[in-house]
């Protein structure tokens, strides 16, 4: 079984309450934990297969989610394009930094660092 | 049955195709054509009392996925600070705004505008 660590982990933060519990439990070990099936079994009180199984339908879960709202992908253009702000307002900072604005930039780059 | 429609209309755009396809087009009967539950219910060949179920159940569907993943409550973020963002702009550009900085500022507004 591959693990797809950070398409997961992104996932799970999305989508992650929309699982079972026990599915959500299993993949946060797997994932954010690193625990091996068989330590994941070892503390479920479940053979090593119940776990992958479970992952796996956790895992196309997760995709089906993102597969249908697209939101991930439209929260990964929000940061790509927070990163494009940033780039131009440096450019801009370099000629227009004054006393006045510099802290305009500030609360800006501030902002753009929340969306990022 | 109260309608909605603001709230609705941006679940819906969020979440829609989450719901069963009778619940969706229900609901975009409903909210973006401003149907009657007696017409939808005309056209569907059920009940008004049938397509108020749907509705409700479709509703409650849709404030779940909400309160589970507050996903439409971060965009909401996005979209107030990148007019936050706007405003800052505004103000060094009053004091900022060269012939060589002119299109870097457009282009961030132009950017900002595809984050509301």
């Amino acid at each position: 079984m591959e693990k797809r660590t950070v398409e997961m982990t992104l996932l799970l933060d999305f989508y992650g309450e929309l699982l079972t519990e026990k599915q959500r439990e299993y993949m946060e070990l797997y994932y954010s934990e690193d625990f091996s099936l068989a330590e994941i079994a070892g503390l479920g009180g479940v053979t090593r297969q119940g776990v992958r199984d479970a992952l796996q339908r956790a895992e196309s879960a997760l995709l089906e989610f993102e597969a249908k709202t697209g939101l991930l992908q439209r929260f990964s253009e929000v940061s790509k394009t927070a990163g494009e702000i940033k780039n131009s307002l440096r450019i801009i900072e370099n000629s227009a930094k004054t006393e006045e604005t510099a802290p305009l930039f500030e609360k800006i780059y501030e902002s753009l660092d929340t969306l990022t």
